[in-house]
């Protein structure tokens, strides 16, 4: 499939392709949608087999993002870089110099930051050579550890399911099932155990387990597969993708799934539905842990905490909205989630209409 | 062939795809090296027959402008945008100005203007939207007609020329054979005439030729074919690429080649050894025909008349010293421009290490 009809499929508008002799950097560049503001997103290096694998990745990611900054009412539109290489091996300071130059030249129409592959010191580099770079460490600017307002946000999402389900915000007494306790899932393992609800987790790494032990009373702790099957009110999926599959789906003991993880239905419409059959309440991933876009984006507008806060709480409203959209039409969460992202993105559509009205005269 | 396969094999810097929904614009842009400063190249637009021969073209002619503002002293790089679609069905307004849109974000990196398909009026509606389109019509700002620059440099590769042949520049009572009196040979004509020479011409349009006739005492009209073959001093191409191949160059009867058409020789590595094996002395198109080049690339300092002027008057300079270098170096002077250009872009490399030393440091 030629670039311009995979553009079109997945209605992209910009895609640039970099290529840096003296660093041997090879990049590319998606720019999924620009109405609601610059396109955001960040940097994920991977060895990839093909430049076909790796131009549909960047394509995919991208218009992701567009959905992600739409639900969170961010006002950036989705982009995503890929570099393609091997992170334990290809990189140089120079290749990130590089890539902030390219950026720097697309003038403000794509800001970037880390994603898998990548770290917020690289980006150090990267921002020497440009304005247009999030997420570097706080002692160069950025805004410090996104896993803060990623694990807040995935609490605001709790909250919400659980005035849906029983009419009232209080956790105490509930049992969360905990499936990863790396950098957001600890927290909110840590918030849920300070709201006085039963906490049940597991994670491949004994460290990440045993770092939380003391801040988590009465921890009750399972393995990697029997997270699935645990008796609980609401499960947490905090480490991998495509988590809630035909396997795991029929599996589940819980009231409904709210977690930090990409990307948890293997397939979105399938197992999106699959959910609603089960009475399962579904909070979809990429509105739960839009915390941490929420706060790298902040930085556009001079990182601002208390800013960044607000709009993280306000998780609660959007999930409640979805809820309700979800129970008014008869759909599946993740569906209504999408329609008021395309109802957001037409709305910021007519608005710009006013101000640029003038091209229908042209 | 994938896309960075492509950019390695001709040294892109980069590519971009864009794709406006409401408009229906799909339009490439290439660019090639920014070493010399920001890239510089026309827009065409044509009903390519597929994306590959669209992404070849733009590639390909992107490289060659490096080359073309290399040799002729400008400080721009090679640049060039391709539109999909037919000229005389699938232009509006409004896809100029998303055009304009997506230049305007590429921050300055890339200018753009007229080429074949595409009209200066064309670009008053990108220019709504960018700072960076050239070549608009005087009244919205551009520096007006290019044919005068583009036939003034013309003349002076004639006199560059002659100052080789016969060490002086002095063309009274020499012979020239013009091929096309479109814009550029009308006005390289009537320059000749009136400096002495005798003028013997063709052309398809009996328009062209009745509008020069009477300010080109003398003229001698031939058929389209018979112009390879008429004896002469210098053949003056201005209007077909391709030209000069192994059909054409067996029947010229010139001491010289000095015209302004693109892409003169069919073959340039076959085509240009065979006319040093001839005897034939070649000027290099890219620098004959720079004029026109030099005065849209003055737009972007503020279009100064005198300085195109001196800028176009030195391509007398730089022809002289192409041929010298094919002289002692026994290689066609095709060959030799283009080293000329590989040499001026390792300086300019060179010299830009001095300010941006510090990558290695970092």
């Amino acid at each position: 499939m030629g670039i311009f009809e995979q553009m079109r499929a997945y209605g992209h508008e910009q895609v640039i392709f970099f290529q840096h002799k003296a660093t041997g950097l090879k990049s590319i560049v998606a720019i999924h949608d620009t109405t609601a503001g610059p396109a955001l997103g960040g940097c994920r290096m991977r060895p990839y087999a093909s430049e076909e694998e790796m131009l549909l990745d960047v394509l995919r990611l991208s218009r992701g993002m567009t959905y992600k900054c739409a639900i969170a009412d961010v006002d950036n539109g989705g982009g995503k870089c890929v570099i393609w290489g091997d992170p334990n091996t290809d990189k140089t300071p120079e290749m990130f110099r590089a890539l902030g130059r390219f950026v720097e030249g697309l003038g403000g129409r794509f800001y970037t930051g880390t994603d898998v592959g990548t770290y917020p010191q690289d980006f150090v580099h990267a921002k020497r050579e440009s304005s247009y770079i999030v997420g570097v460490p706080v002692e160069y600017g950025g805004s410090g550890d996104s896993s803060v307002p990623t694990a807040f946000g995935v609490m605001q999402g709790i909250r919400a399911t659980a005035k849906k389900l029983w009419g009232q915000t209080d956790l105490q007494g509930r049992t969360f099932a905990i499936q990863g306790l790396g950098k957001v899932g600890a927290k909110v393992a840590v918030s849920l155990a300070e709201e006085g609800a039963h906490v049940i987790a597991t994670d491949v790494v004994a460290d990440n387990i045993e770092r939380v032990r003391s801040r988590v009373p009465g921890l009750e702790v399972v393995g990697a597969d029997a997270i699935f099957s645990v008796e609980c009110d609401i499960f947490v999926p905090c480490a991998l993708g495509a988590v809630l599959n035909d396997h795991t789906i029929p599996r589940l003991r819980c009231r409904a799934v709210v977690g930090s993880a990409n990307n948890q239905l293997e397939d979105e419409e399938r197992h999106g539905a699959m959910l609603q059959q089960r009475g399962i309440l579904y909070a979809p991933d990429y509105l739960v842990n839009a915390g941490g876009l929420i706060q790298v984006a902040d930085e556009l507008h001079g990182a601002n905490p208390e800013r960044v806060l607000a709009k993280t709480t306000a998780i609660y409203d959007i999930l409640l909205r979805v809820y309700d959209l979800a129970v008014s039409r008869g759909i599946p969460t993740s569906v209504a989630a999408n329609q008021l992202v395309e109802h957001r993105l037409q709305m910021v559509a007519d608005l710009k209409q006013i101000s640029v009205g003038s091209v229908k005269e042209a």
